[in-house]
């Protein structure tokens, strides 16, 4: 039975990039689910990551928001949160999904700590905005006193940046390898994971970073040493030229022209960009093996080879 | 090897009852994980759940307080938010004190859903009380806009009532157990676990209601098979005449003195009562088994027979 880890962007739970309601956020994800069930349907035994941004976002404002009231909790706690919101939503969709389906469903959501290098050359140069806008006043009393990095986004005020350094470790792997194993269908690596480093002592402790879900991804989808790795976002297919006269759908794309495109600049950092690296990565360690890049409404057709873009 | 199932108050993680910060929430687990260690040290298979009275209450004021800027959660979403917080710091604690005792650490904390029954004639009669405090203007909107059931509160206020139904069934409890066999120490059922119903289709849905921790920690500790349910709390044991001259501690109880003492009224309800009743409910299932009541300080000792009640 191959195994395929789908990667599910935290903006496809959104309404255009605007947090929804719990029912709303239930409704995109039972359409999610639906083409998750028609995948296990199909033989595939199925790993589920998602990202988080928007929602941890929302939830570090709300934490902001009502810091006079009740301890603000800090980003990775934040993280956590959004791993048992969502984790939580998406159990419930892939239950329906399944019965609506017809086939058994065993999906669980783990909490997953991610562990970085606090030496990772990113943590020189913060630049994920997180959490509520401030005036330049606000900024500045606020680096005094956390120590937090602010900087002026888009003219829009001032806002929070952290970090984004490579994943390293999935610490829950095994955990994660065993309920797979015992035929589960597991959630996992919400957000990219709820980032953690280790001190000197050896011990794990949460750090303000953002790690990119899609690499994370990888990272799982390497050790778990997956058949097919599938990014699922908001375009059916990688691009080249995109938004112009000659612009291309890709079905296909080997490495060495995801390298020649990359160098071209041909896919947006924040968006493309980091999921055809992602493929790359993934395809360079476990050769053989494919990666899939389209929508979550064509998943299902993608894996049967009807949709989407391939990288080998 | 035995199998014990730890519950930990929501309220022995604040300080005194009142919200603490992340650092000082994960010093306190720290020194209960000590005592977990010291548990596995003595070659049990822990399982721990926990409440999460005191921080979804803080989760649900975050959410109602921020209402205008970002969606607020209903409270089940809420409950799942609280089980990423906790869990990722029980796993964190956990994980400390296990390299502290030198033993191999695995735990894990998976998001759990628990079921409860629409037709429970407890939600004829919501008591618990839930988030923030408001008018009665505030509230008897509050009522007809979102169907609420809300109540004045000793003075205080009004606020929001859920009723506290009867846990049913452990969704994840397969996932549980197989984490559990392949030697994880699993942290589940937070907060007495994610309230949901079964509607007509089977599905599984949401639903506001607080689960008693106790009692589902209970349902846990039974469909596990476990030999100890173990409950921490904040005393060192159960006592009679309490706070009175002839108060006295009890070392062990038997389930008929239990159930004597129950009905003369000797444990107060919403504290040592329900600890009471879920431990006669414990031994009276599982003939054989014992329950032990104590502080989360005095678990390692309570398990060598040095602290505590045992309810046999």
């Amino acid at each position: 039975m191959e195994t395929v880890v789908i990667a599910l962007g935290g903006n496809a739970l959104t309404i255009g990039g605007k947090l929804a309601d719990a029912k709303t956020q239930l409704n995109i994800i039972d359409n999610t689910s639906l083409e998750i069930a028609d995948i296990i349907g199909q033989g595939y035994k199925v790993v589920m990551t998602h990202g988080n941004g928007p929602q941890v976002g929302g939830i570090v404002m709300q934490n902001e928001n009502s810091a006079n009231l009740t301890p603000a909790m800090p980003f990775d706690v934040c993280g956590a949160m959004s791993q048992g919101m969502l984790g939580y939503h998406i159990v419930q969709g892939l239950q329906r999904a399944m019965r609506l389906k017809g086939h058994e469903a065993s999906p669980v959501a783990v909490v997953t700590q991610v562990r970085v290098d606090p030496e990772d050359p990113k943590f020189k140069n913060p630049s994920k905005p997180i959490g509520a806008f401030y005036t330049e006043e606000e900024a500045r009393a606020l680096m005094a006193e956390k120590g937090y990095t602010m900087k002026e986004d888009a003219g829009r005020g001032w806002r929070r940046v952290v970090a984004s350094p490579m994943p390293v470790e999935i610490i829950e792997l095994k955990a994660i390898k065993d309920l797979m194993e015992a035929g589960h269908t597991v959630i996992a690596v919400g957000g990219g994971g709820v980032p953690v480093y280790r001190d000197a002592d050896g011990d794990l402790n949460g750090i303000a970073a953002v790690i990119d879900k899609d690499l994370a991804s990888e990272r799982l989808a390497q050790d778990l040493d997956a058949d097919i790795f599938m990014m699922l976002t908001a375009v059916e297919k990688c691009y080249i030229n995109f938004k112009k006269p000659d612009q291309k759908a890709l079905d296909t794309m080997t490495v060495a022209e995801a390298k020649e495109y990359i160098a071209q600049g041909q896919f947006a950092p924040g968006s493309m960009l980091p999921k055809v690296e992602a493929a790359v990565r993934f395809v360079e360690a476990r050769p053989g093996r494919k990666v899939i890049i389209t929508t979550p409404e064509k998943a299902g057709a993608a894996l049967r080879g009807e949709a989407g873009t391939v990288i080998l």
